[in-house]
């Protein structure tokens, strides 16, 4: 312990200088107009990567959004840890509600604030970082390999492809993802299993052209009034989603899993107004809020477009409304037929007036991730020294596509971070504990100790 | 009639290129970046009348929206027709879909296209044109004073207050306004009536900041969800608006009205496939065409801002979303009245656990125009001579918010324009015919000689 603490300690500015540094390019992967910042987020990384002296250094697969793919200095009879994150972010919209500007990180009261400071980059510097720490005064402890893409928020088109060409890319005895948070501040977690995705737009024309509303209000079809019927029909207010099948394929979690769930410290009120921050929680209320946010399907609203939302009033009749929307996918749906149930739910559900269309934008499949294996053991145990408590087993909301494809040569995979839950990440003011990232740099630096042992 | 004719004729080109540099003002009236324009567009107005010889120019009542007021050369014992019309334009977007920029006027297949070109600046400059070619080369028939603001797409505030502190302003004979369409092509028309107007905004908030779907999905109320809850409860599937009390002030027309409506030349599937541009018309369709577009109010939503709608996917559960939203309101209905219903009726449907907000931008009451006096005599006379058609008596869908004070010292408002109903006012490739535009030259510079008669 004594020499990672030591590095961390020695070298703090430098880090989050570092950190920072990586911080400052808007690797939107969802924008194309920021695909050559994406590029460039992949070159620092490879930069950085040859500086650290990693052996084998390549930028692969894209032009635009390249994988890195980097290996530390071979150990003979020692086992490999392969290291996923991604180096891509969430567009910063609205950008209004950023106290500070999103690629210009600062620290404030203990907190870096930059869009990606959590999801990914600072979580996934922190590996890079505890790697340094460990081979930097010795021999490496263990063989490493840092895989590191630029699509997880757009999909991974890239990687998945990749993988699919070189499968021994996966060839390893663990798999580190640091991509999710804490349980709660002082409470790490080891996840056992991640929602699916399936996001999609909405299209709906019900004019050839706009129309002045004066003049044609009371007979002509209005492409919002068509696309909010059919947006309100797809979901009940009281939180029940009502796309013929989708819950047919849902598997409840155990009963075990339920009363680990049942025992984590919670305080509805607190989560509900500071997390949250909402005067009622909304779902399916007769399940607990661990089963809504971890095993249960979601359907949401993202953004609405079309018509007029200028400044002023203009009194436009919409030909066309489109909305953005997504499903969060649970244990044992598939994202393929997900988004056949929602096409033909949508389709269903039109006013015969309208003209509706369904577009794919991505999709995962839910994931689920045995949390019994030695090497849980061991980021347990590194928790354990660093933080004071093990790791508690509990599921995400989110997706992280790529995590079957990431264990498909039997390599179990750690998904254990060390953000908080009010990161915020893809909202305004983004953030990661100063704190939490020398946390991660000193416990992922251990577990690479005690991988190699 | 000769001298008008050759006027025309002579100037055509001049006369274009003239209405072309208003035209090319940019003179959005409900955006606050565009308040120089509109100041410009007032001074190219008031320019243009001292340039005809007008014996007072003014521009009143306000720096960046002014009303111009011009007289003509005084002429005792005569008549006096008071102009109305607007310099200002509804903004142009969504601005994709012009095939050509909308300020910058070009004609194509024997219509001038632009922002403006029918609403209102081609029209009322049909009518200044007309003055031009009547005084030119002899003494004015009649007294005419010009009163043309830059607010009426935005509720016309600066004029409103400027007819309550100069009332004698609208001391005349005969208030002219050519600011609606002919009832088809080839058929002139008066307005006997034009709907008012209740245009507001519903903001909602569900949280204090947005929040990831995948971490928070499930549990975290969204804001666009109780926006379109909300919306649907506003208004059935089937046309019927559900805010209480809204209904109980409609008049119907009378069966006179009703009956000249029934015998005007309609073709049902050649207005709704060509003029619609729809599949189906909606509204209460146990009411004719005519009466739910002149004498039944209607709800419209013209946009919905809040959450993520750029290009890609973003996972976002938005906090905040808000919809502009529109009546048109009909005899007997208040403006005032009918926002108390619409804030009412929103927040009983809303969410309980949304905070809810309606914001009113502008209003304007219905108006009833007396179709049988002396003056409608004299434009129906016009149209006679110089189209072989008089005017239909029809009603308008717009709204024209200053029209009753414009009639405030009892002279009788013709409402009688030179637009063609396809011409795309408030919409993209907003057009005038050039052929209408010199209609409107030579009918109402026969109206201002046969005023003065």
């Amino acid at each position: 312990m004594y020499d990672i603490d030591t590095f961390v300690r020695v070298n703090e500015t430098r880090l989050l200088d570092e950190l920072k540094q990586l911080l400052r390019i808007p690797s939107v992967s969802t924008n194309p107009e920021h695909a050559g910042d994406c590029r460039r987020a992949g070159e620092w990384l490879a930069e950085h990567f040859r500086a650290l002296g990693c052996s084998s250094v390549e930028l692969k697969a894209s032009e635009t959004h390249p994988v890195v793919v980097a290996d530390g200095p071979k150990c003979p009879g020692k086992a490999t840890v392969l290291v996923y994150g991604h180096y891509d972010v969430q567009p910063p919209d609205p950008l209004d509600l950023w106290d500070t500007p999103p690629f210009e990180p600062v620290v404030r009261d203990g907190n870096l604030y930059a869009r990606g400071a959590t999801d990914d980059k600072g979580q996934v510097f922190s590996i890079i970082k505890a790697y340094e720490a460990v081979i930097r005064d010795s021999a490496p402890p263990v063989n490493v390999r840092f895989l590191i893409e630029g699509q997880e928020e757009s999909g991974s088109a890239v990687l998945f492809d990749l993988l699919e060409r070189e499968p021994d890319l996966v060839d390893a005895d663990a798999v580190l993802v640091a991509d999710t948070p804490y349980y709660a501040p002082g409470w790490p977690a080891v996840e056992t299993g991640l929602r699916g995705l399936c996001y999609a737009e909405i299209t709906v024309r019900t004019l050839k052209g706009d129309l002045h509303s004066g003049l044609y209000g009371g007979v002509a079809p209005n492409a919002h009034e068509a696309l909010v019927q059919i947006l309100t029909q797809l979901k009940s207010p009281k939180g029940r989603i009502k796309i013929p099948g989708l819950y047919e394929a849902v598997a409840r979690p155990t009963r075990q899993e339920r009363e680990a769930w049942n025992s984590l410290p919670f305080k509805l009120q607190k989560f509900m107004r500071q997390e949250v921050g909402s005067r009622e929680l909304t779902g399916l209320t007769r399940y607990s809020v661990f089963e809504r946010l971890w095993a249960l399907p979601t359907l949401d609203i993202h953004g609405i477009s079309g018509g007029f939302t200028g400044e002023g009033a203009k009194t436009v009749i919409p030909a066309v409304a489109s909305a953005k929307v997504s499903l969060r996918l649970v244990p044992n749906q598939r994202a393929r037929t997900v988004q056949r149930q929602l096409a033909r739910a949508v389709k269903q559900v039109a006013p015969r007036y309208a003209d509706v269309k369904v577009d794919f934008i991505h999709g995962a499949d839910p994931v689920v991730v045995d949390a019994t294996g030695p090497h849980i053991q061991l980021i347990d145990k590194a928790f354990r020294e660093v933080e004071g408590r093990g790791v508690v087993p509990i599921r995400s909301g989110g997706s992280i596509p790529i995590v079957p494809a990431l264990g498909k040569k039997g390599a179990p995979v750690i998904l254990s971070g060390v953000g908080l839950p009010d990161d915020g990440l893809h909202a305004p003011n983004e953030k990661l504990a100063v704190e939490q990232f020398f946390k991660g740099v000193r416990v992922f630096g251990r577990f690479l100790e005690l991988a190699g042992q």
